[in-house]
């Protein structure tokens, strides 16, 4: 997907949310955890009733190896389900040394076919590389997380500046706004200014909006560029919204939530 | 495994040798590329011709998971062949949020029954934690690698070390040696005084032994200590040794090769 198709779609559907399919078999509702293809059945509900209020879908491979074998063909069955306007992340959190990066690229960008993959950034350039070099496919490499741990090496100083910053700063002479993307992590929302002066254009992926505890409201005022620029993920709070069988009913009441604040904000984000 | 175990292992085979499990597709001999089962058989014939040379074999997923769920299934075969008294490490470089790390760890020591695997620290903490909790499982950090991207962050300095300095400081407050190794790049040989200043004890995983330039001998003359400490990995330059029917035969020469080093320095290594 090029970054004008995204654009179009967050435009037509006033939204730049993204639901994080981060299935779990002891998650998801009772008749479904007795069912032959439970985890797939659960993913495409929640994929029919978020579609329209969505443009992409976030899978946490994580989720998936933990089935084995099994569960990577119910991602590759989820991925391809999702209908082809979406954009998809999978949230793998690969790199390693050059060779075996491509291999990661190929594996996620053509095996499997998402139009993205998040990249840990610790071995540098020629791990990151790899997965800038497939045509309309996206590189959403790792600079501030939200979790607690961020704190021990990526909120860490070199020189006079975080590495995290070192990191958007020099990863992003790697590739463009066109093929790279940065996860930001949303409880930091004040650090979104800072962040937009090293690199105004990129898309950010924020995975820390619902459970993790951050702020849309927060995350929109300092993170909207004129082309939106920002991809906003909730999963267990939209995912696990219901318990019943009438899950998927309330996961797309939170997704229209999430939908319509973001549409207010997007209506008064920057023009220039 | 425990540490006392490999230790065992090391001491009786007089090796510290790892066996990389590299395989793909387009470089194994091609009587072997039509086969319906040809990379498990590849593996196969590798590590029946090398497991009384080596004490470890280390599965790189990147290689796997490009055929996708067959991929990962092969995968699966391949670490269940493999005999009890090896160390099994997959060479995942994985790392997320806790919850994420902790499924990750699942899927590689549970699911798939490795006895360690490779986590990058970016995220710190609540990232690495998941893998340490898991009764005589390992995980083993990405310190200073040995590729040329380990300039960009790993070699920077933040305030009077490393960043990787800092990350093995602070990473090894969160497990023991008996838990937690460290990768360390073997074209770095004269860092490893300094290393083990840092971490004493720990085993260190090296990576670039073979076609990556490293040198056996300044690795072993700096990086062991009296346990031995050191799992030195080849992989290209071992299982593609030879491109023909013969090519089980090429791999154990050139794995003797290294066991017959190794046997040597391990005779002098450090007795305190």
């Amino acid at each position: 997907m090029t970054r004008q198709e995204l654009i179009d779609q967050i435009n037509i559907k006033k939204s730049f949310l993204c639901v994080g399919l981060d299935t779990s078999i002891d998650k998801i509702p009772a008749h479904l955890q007795n069912h032959p293809d439970g985890i797939f059945e659960f993913n495409k509900q929640i994929i029919d009733a978020t579609e329209d209020l969505c443009v992409a879908y976030k899978i946490n491979t994580a989720f998936y190896e933990v089935l084995g074998a099994r569960g990577w063909e119910i991602m590759e069955r989820t991925v391809n389900y999702i209908p082809k306007e979406h954009f998809t992340i999978a949230d793998a959190k690969r790199g390693d040394i050059g060779n075996t990066s491509a291999q990661y690229a190929q594996a996620f960008f053509e095996t499997l076919n998402f139009n993205s993959i998040t990249v840990a950034p610790y071995m540098g350039e020629d791990s990151v590389r790899p997965f800038l070099e497939f045509e309309n496919k996206w590189a959403i490499v790792l600079g501030l997380t939200s979790n607690s741990g961020s704190a021990d090496f990526e909120q860490q100083k070199i020189g006079d500046e975080f590495l995290y910053e070192k990191v958007l700063k020099t990863v992003s002479n790697w590739g463009s706004p066109d093929n790279l993307m940065f996860v930001i992590g949303a409880t930091k929302a004040s650090d979104f200014t800072t962040i937009r002066k090293i690199i105004p254009q990129h898309f950010l992926l924020v995975p820390g909006v619902g459970f993790q505890g951050g702020s849309l409201r927060e995350v929109s005022k300092y993170g909207l560029n004129k082309d939106c620029g920002l991809l906003v993920n909730a999963s267990r709070a939209i995912i696990y919204a219901g318990k019943t069988e009438n899950f998927a009913e309330e996961a797309r009441a939170i997704a229209l939530q999430y939908q319509q604040e973001m549409s207010g904000y997007l209506a008064n984000r920057p023009t220039d």
